[in-house]
Order: C-alpha cells, then sequence, then structure tokens
C-alpha cells in the first residue's frame, strides 16, 4: 500500500458511506469516493478490489486474524463456546469498538443493499469457517468447532444490533457477553 | 416449466451432480449437463438461471415455504427454539430425507468450489431470514428471532453432517433433534 497516503483506507470508507447515505449505493461511482476522500481512484484499487468490498475490506481480515490469534491463546481448559467468546470480546475491543459512530449508517446501507448482504454474509461464513478451523487445531471435533464458531458468530450478530441502537453505550465486549447469556435463554430446554 | 419434459429438475441436478463428480465443475458446461441428461440447453435455462443454482435451485425454495408454513403453524405456548425445531423436522420429512443418496457427493462438490460455497451461505442466510420474520409474526422480539432462526439453522447443518457420514442411517429429523441437544452442551455455562 502506498506510504505516501495516510489513512487512505479510512477516508475512502467514510467518504464512501457518507455518499451510500446521501444518494444511494447504487447511484455511487468509484469515481465519486476517490473524489470525496481527496484521492485518486488508483489509490481505491490499491485498496479494495471494488465498490461492493469498501465497507468490508480491512476489518474483517483483521477480525480473522485476531479471532484465530486469540483462540490459540486461549488458556487450556475453557469450554468451546467460552474460547469463542472471549475471542470475540478481544475482537471488539481491538478492533470494532473504533467503528462505532459508522456502525449505524453502515448497517442501514447494507441492510438496503441485497449485494452488500449477499458479501457480508461470505465475510461472516469466513470468519466462522476461521474460528472453527483454530478451534480444531486445540483439539475440538469437528462438529463442536462447528456449532461453537457458528453460535459465537451469531453471538457476535446479536451484539452489533444492540450496539448500534441510539441511546446503547456500553461496550460492544460487555454486548458480546449478554448476547451469549440471551443465546442461551432462547435455546434452553423448558 | 413445461410439462413435456417430466422430472426435467431432477435430471439436470443429477446429471450436474455425475459430471461435477467425474471432471470437476469447472470443467463442465450447461451445454454437457443438459446433453447428459437427455434435455436442451434451453430447457436448463428454464429451469435453473446458471450453472451455480443446479444445485440448490428447487429444494432451498421448498425449503423455506415449508420452514414458514410450520412456524406459522406452531400450536401456542412452545419456546423459540422448539418452533423452529418443529419446522426443521417437517422439512427434513418433506423435502430433504428424498436427497439422502446423492447429499454426500454434493457436499463434496460444494466444500471443493467456493462459488458454490458462496451461494449455499447465501441461501442459509435466506432460509434464516425467511425464519426469523416467520417468528416476529407469531410475535417474537427481533434478537429472540434472529437468535433462534440462527440457532436453528446451525443445527441444520451439523445435523446435515452428520446425515452424510458413511454408516449412518437414522433420519435427518432425528440428527436435528440430536444436534439441538450437543449446541446445548456447547453453549452451556459450566
Amino acid at each position: 500500500m502506498p506510504r505516501w497516503e495516510p489513512n487512505a483506507a479510512e477516508r475512502l470508507h467514510d467518504a464512501a458511506l457518507g455518499l451510500f447515505t446521501a444518494q444511494g449505493y447504487d447511484q455511487t461511482t468509484v469515481a465519486q469516493i476517490a473524489a470525496h476522500a481527496g484521492l485518486t481512484e488508483r489509490t481505491f484499487f490499491n485498496h479494495f478490489s471494488s465498490k461492493r468490498e469498501v465497507l468490508f475490506g480491512r476489518t474483517s481480515e483483521i477480525q480473522k486474524r485476531v479471532l484465530v490469534r486469540e483462540v490459540r491463546a486461549c488458556p487450556a481448559g475453557l469450554r468451546p463456546i467460552e474460547m469463542v467468546v472471549r475471542a470475540l470480546r478481544a475482537t471488539a475491543d481491538e478492533v470494532l469498538e473504533d467503528f462505532r459512530v459508522p456502525a449505524a449508517p453502515r448497517r442501514t446501507i447494507i441492510d438496503a443493499t441485497p449485494e452488500l448482504q449477499e458479501r457480508e454474509e461470505a465475510k461472516r461464513a469466513a470468519l466462522t469457517a476461521a474460528t472453527a478451523e483454530a478451534l480444531r487445531e486445540r483439539g475440538l471435533d469437528g462438529e463442536t468447532a462447528l456449532l461453537a464458531a457458528g453460535a459465537g458468530l451469531l453471538i457476535q450478530q446479536a451484539a452489533e444490533q444492540r450496539w448500534i441502537q441510539p441511546g446503547e453505550r456500553r461496550p460492544l465486549r460487555d454486548l458480546i457477553t449478554e448476547a451469549l447469556t440471551s443465546l442461551r435463554l432462547v435455546t434452553e430446554p423448558e
């Protein structure tokens, strides 16, 4: 990446989010995003392969790295879901909490754009697969790894929904813990 | 759909699966699939919009209809996850059990083909969204509906993994019940 454009990815992300909100996703071009960020199209494509990547690009790669690192670093003896929740809380602190302000408008754009919803599903599936793989490396069987990773990403999704509610001030890490409790309530026997 | 080609969708599905297995997904063309099914390319495109739909097309639409119908038909007073599991078991009986024989080779092809994995994720997300919507219509709040539907589709995924194991003979409906128990074990507190 070009060192001479500081924070280019963030500037492009913010410019894209502003334009998508103001005029719609379909009506916004990469040229407009680059211009609003004070950058060239070429710089855009140094950072993102296409318009549909600009709201995801860097974050989900970093999330994946932190998730895998944290699952590997868990102390022995934790239950599977505790390993995953611990890793998700680290990801919230290290990666996501900084994106709280744009998280609500970003959610609005994604929910209104099937192309971005599909992209988000694929990213979530990739995070689930990477987490499950890290759990298998820790000795869990395939089914337990799938269920713990899948439950974790579901918890993450519910926590992010709360996190972007107007008036919600608690950090994402706390909402992840709450969402685990909610999942247990929803799935428990009578 | 043309009435004069009985079981065209099934014949195309089976021809595609055979060709994908024998020579690979990328190496197989729609023309070859149609020829192996004894049908024309035009008939193929009457049933499926592209090669990547042929392993999914009809089943996931029918699955969605049955899931939504069953959630709507649940007796009052069931717990959220019980509503979803009941609907999944009905879907297993009415739709999926007939596809047991091709399920294992189909899984092998999808796991080896990123394009099909992405398609499968999108289909699963659509089933989750439809189930959550049906649960909200039954009066559940958005978070409970998301968690119950998401947990349900995760249970479905784990159950299908067991269902295709060599030597496994139990019907999918029973494996769904087992997978709910496994999910509870994986997520329960110490």
